[in-house]
């Protein structure tokens, strides 16, 4: 068989798997859930092995440190895998969930119920993590997934997900649920996203050149985010306490995330006064910050920024700094350079708040509180499997509700229309 | 100015627009509205010559006659248009809803709130009165609109769309939120797809040959459905009368339209008691049968139905019919031939029904009512404008809510994460 076939045959796997999927019960598919997680954990020594040539290989391929890093499966990311699984199988099941039920004047009864979106397609770069959290989702929720790992981590994929499928097996579900894609052939991935018959949403996880990729060459829908820009407001009325501890934490709690802050903006009527109190407390925690000519003349020993600064998503203990003239003015430079993801204004002023929350269109807009609560758990959404700042379907946190699709059901005693 | 640089006019001005249409409210929205109601019927005789002009050239160009009908802007539907323009003011304002809101055991305050998509484009072929139900419709939701119609329909829709942006005008609110594309070049269609910055979702309204290429060449979400093959299945335990009624006016009511019945299936054990009464009351109606070879049997003087019949749209007084072995079979039918738009399922036996609407995954499934009224109006959802058989974001009649996205506001007292 040629690739195209191969590739065919995993896409009408999915589609049968799927409607498999669709009709499982919570009770099996929390069985079979809990029996990934121990089958991981007894496994776990092969699945070490795996890895141990994965980094082997990308040691001999000189990948970067930062790239082995993010592929090794060490003792402490192999037990949050295991209680992954297991939260996973804590969730509420969303399928079958009615979201909304009404009765027309001639005695139709409309239930609105959620039910899997179908085929899932993964694609993902060196975290081979993300092989058993996202097959987790997927499966709880009620969709066959097929996943697509970054080929530095083939090894290590292979093992997890074939452990993930033995559970299903051993539970006499069908293990076609969960499929890999075997080769590291980058045509794979092409084939991959023409096949829109078997494949009804890709999720891609990884940096802005894979998911931009991604997009361009996808015949299937694709819910994603590119980016975070994301930004704190520190309005007139801010409280300087709270404003430099929801500013600390945005962007100094876990730089490299997306949705740690990249900008601060400060009310001109405000910034003599803070920046200087922000500045000693970004200096301490060793973040290098880029000003606009105004927050250069408060903080002259800072950098400059330049045009490129404001639409930089660094990942890092950077912080551009801009000096607004008022609140439309920040509103305004959040719509102009953000990426929609997470945007905070810190004030005191319940009006400029409200204004603030309604104007600004990002996933998730904070008041008084740090950009960095956009994450399913935070939200009490449980696991996510990734945020979105696209506009359709579903935005910001992705949980199992949103691997959800809905349908109507409708019954009646005969009634025809007139 | 060349063609791109006026559509990358068209959109930059469509996303200034969507922002505008964003934070209007509800009272001047509504006044727009009527008064585009009063416009229309004030400038009826305008649009009356328009539409002259249009037949006038489609007669030249020798258009079918179905097609110069639906081109042709009667009185009544003049009429129509001017009443649907009222009913979507009456309708209930879908943006700033607050969907959901729950409080985390740290304080934060979580609304997940209704916004707009943002820019629409709406890609339909000859009937100029969706021009002002396409506008009204998004316009309400809070969007912006880029209407792009058929080329034998342009002199209409010049006319209609210029007086619903002067009613905007005559109410200081940016016109620039409903935009026709003024000419009727088909490459304008192909850089309309590519513009992804500008325009955040299509919804193409035509035939399934519209729909592909529009589907196919896009770089934007697209929101449709191709076809509506829609079955209506006969149990074992089915009430016969209730069946004919509701199989007569799945089929005959409106032949015309997608959520019309084409094709029914009946359960081997009531097919020799049903089919010749189902048959006398369809031949009354002027159906044409085209039968499986079971069918063929009990109902000798039919056609014989051919593979491509299961698959077939006809829009029109013709019903393929298949005898099957049980509900399983029939679901397996509907499966394979359908195109998931409106199934339905006549049966007394309450088990045999829950096993349909949950085993059939079409945007709506029916017990003992016809497939007819998969429609805004019917579920009372208000004005439609379409109907999704897609999986991602809207399935089934999109009214006003679909037309929104959500976004999350995070209230706090200055919480950050640990």
């Amino acid at each position: 068989m040629d690739l195209k076939q191969i590739m065919k045959m995993l896409g009408k796997n999915a589609r049968k798997a799927a409607e498999d999927a669709a009709n499982l019960g919570t009770a099996i598919k929390n069985k079979c859930l809990e029996d990934m997680a121990n089958e991981i954990e007894a496994a776990s020594k092969d699945i070490e092995i795996a890895n141990q040539e994965d980094l082997k290989n990308g040691r001999k391929l000189n990948l970067s440190s930062a790239m082995l890093d993010r592929l090794e499966l060490t003792q402490k990311r192999m037990k949050a895998m295991v209680e992954g699984l297991k939260e996973v199988a804590a969730l509420q099941d969303p399928v079958g969930e009615e979201i909304r039920f009404w009765t027309r004047p001639n005695g139709l009864r409309i239930s609105k119920v959620r039910v899997p979106i179908g085929v899932i397609g993964i694609i993902f770069e060196s975290r081979p993590n993300v092989t058993a959290d996202a097959a987790s989702l997927c499966f709880k929720s009620g969709n066959a997934v097929i996943l697509r790992g970054g080929k530095e981590a083939i090894e290590t994929n292979q093992a997890i997900s074939s452990v993930l499928r033995r559970a299903l097996e051993k539970n006499c579900v069908n293990s076609d649920i969960i499929q890999l894609i075997q080769t590291t052939d980058r045509e794979a991935v092409k084939i991959m996203l023409g096949m829109n018959e078997h494949i009804d949403l890709i999720i891609p996880r990884g940096g802005e050149g894979l998911i931009r990729a991604v997009t361009e060459m996808s015949k299937i829908p694709v819910i994603k985010h590119y980016k975070g820009v994301c930004h704190v407001y520190i309005d007139k009325m801010a409280n300087i306490e709270m404003a430099k501890s929801i500013l600390i934490n945005a962007k100094v709690q876990r730089p490299s995330v997306c949705n740690a802050a990249e900008t601060l903006l400060v009310h001109q009527k405000i910034a003599k006064r803070i920046l200087p109190i922000l500045d000693e407390s970004l200096r301490k925690n060793g973040v290098e910050i880029r000003g606009c000519s105004e927050t250069i003349k408060i903080l002259p020993l800072s950098k400059e920024a330049i045009e490129d600064d404001w639409s930089e998503e660094y990942l890092d203990l950077v912080l551009s700094v801009k000096v607004v003239k008022d609140i439309e003015d920040a509103i305004q430079h959040i719509s102009r350079y953000g990426s929609a993801h997470s945007d905070c204004i810190v004030t005191d002023d319940l009006k400029a708040a409200e204004i603030f929350v309604k104007k600004v269109d990002s996933s998730a807009v904070f008041h008084n509180a740090s950009t960095r609560f956009n994450d399913g758990f935070q939200f009490g959404l449980g696991a996510e499997i990734g945020i979105s700042t696209d506009r359709l379907h579903a935005r910001g946190p992705m949980g199992l509700e949103e691997l959800n699709t809905y349908k109507y059901v409708v019954r009646g005693e005969g009634q025809v229309r007139d």
